[in-house]
């Protein structure tokens, strides 16, 4: 007899609160905007990491761009809100990965607010193709 | 012996260039930032068949939020260059309607940047249900 | 002989990470999105002294918009870059009051970035004319 | 007799509708955005006026940044309003130059809506110091 244990880890969260600026003039977030908050918790997640982002902008001869995006936007959020942002990776080859993003306004009680998923591939520029991500995002991607 | 005839409806499309506050320090338009030139390509269609805009924010008792996007980034844009949307709605329902976007940037040859699609859903607030679709805006998604 | 005694507010400030958004293709932080985040920091300070920014966009028949800014930008700041934005209100009338913000990039050693300065009146929309500020808003403003 | 003539240049003026994405909670558009429609016209001109914007932001080895910014917000702009903003440079050294912009939104009548002015210094990053405007900038200035 004995015990079987799994090992889940846990997402790195990040706190938001909503801002004036992050909304229009129907009151509320404007839909664009929750990608922001989205990639903004992601460079949050990769600092967490000892990952420098700039070096993900072009610094190494390689850029990791956003190929994809996918969101659900479930409920209106309105400024003064408070937020967290769940950044979960997702492993696809040795070139991509992809990261999820649970949005979920606190309560009592918290609610889903949106989800959302972005696609990223690494690139080398100046060859015109793609690349092995750098090992430190990898380990990062893999640890999700 | 005769003539078929199709009558295809020519898509809205909107012209826009590509300016700095667009980008981030990768160089390149910021991901969500094209969502964002895609949605003020669907308010100069909207304005061009006549639709007020602030209608649809909650004047009348009915907000039309986007309920989810989608965006497939091909290629990367910079500051200065000039883009075509194509603006296509897509009946839904009653109460919901989608709107393609072909982002375009101007060449020669003209080069398709990014695919978008967002979906709309007529609401009710003050009841927390969907609502029908005014009819100009029903109108303008039918001929699309 | 004996002490005369100075008390000295200390200023709310507010810590910000500069993210990609923030930035541009120049590879700093874009302009004006320096004076949204100085917005983002009055708005956390107001949170703090218990006021509901809510109520500030005509929620109770009054609006507090911004006439003037003023910005001077002094040292480039890039996605990383960690920040103390200090708020410091000043009274001016019973309608109008002003806000100074000092944006710090932290070190070592820290450096003053950008200097700021908003003015804001409250307004009654229905009547076209300057009103009170609220006895909250007026308390915060006056303490700082 | 005889005539005495003036030649007056006429400033830039560039077009913009309002969209939802300049605006915020408050109804109108938010006050940092004012900065950015005016950098959108700003950007414009010197497309008008054959100068790369790219060639300021690094690569021939200087740069153009902002170093001051001051606005008047007259009036609120909402969803939709159309607007003209006339770009009127400024001399002020071989290294130095101001911008001027009026904000007017369409009536009729017109209405003065806001008024902005920006400060650009070229700057050699290299060297950390002051930089002579490129030759197109600095003719596109004294036109003014």
């Amino acid at each position: 007899m004995g015990f079987v244990c799994f090992v889940v880890p846990m997402p790195f969260v990040y706190e938001r609160t909503v801002r004036l600026a992050d909304t229009d003039a129907a009151g509320v977030v404007y839909f664009a905007r929750t990608l922001s908050i989205c990639h903004e918790a992601y460079e949050a997640a990769l600092a967490a990491a000892g990952i420098d982002l700039n070096a993900l902008l072009g610094a190494n001869g390689i850029v990791v761009p956003i190929s994809r995006s996918e969101a659900d936007y479930k409920r209106p959020l309105r400024p003064g809100d408070k937020l967290t942002i769940a950044v979960i990776p997702e492993a696809r080859s040795e070139n991509a990965f992809a990261v999820r993003y649970e949005v979920t306004k606190l309560g009592p009680p918290p609610k889903l607010s949106a989800s959302v998923r972005t696609e990223h591939v690494c690139t080398a520029p100046a060859k015109r193709e793609r690349a092995p991500l750098p090992p430190a995002l990898l380990a990062w991607v893999k640890a999700g």
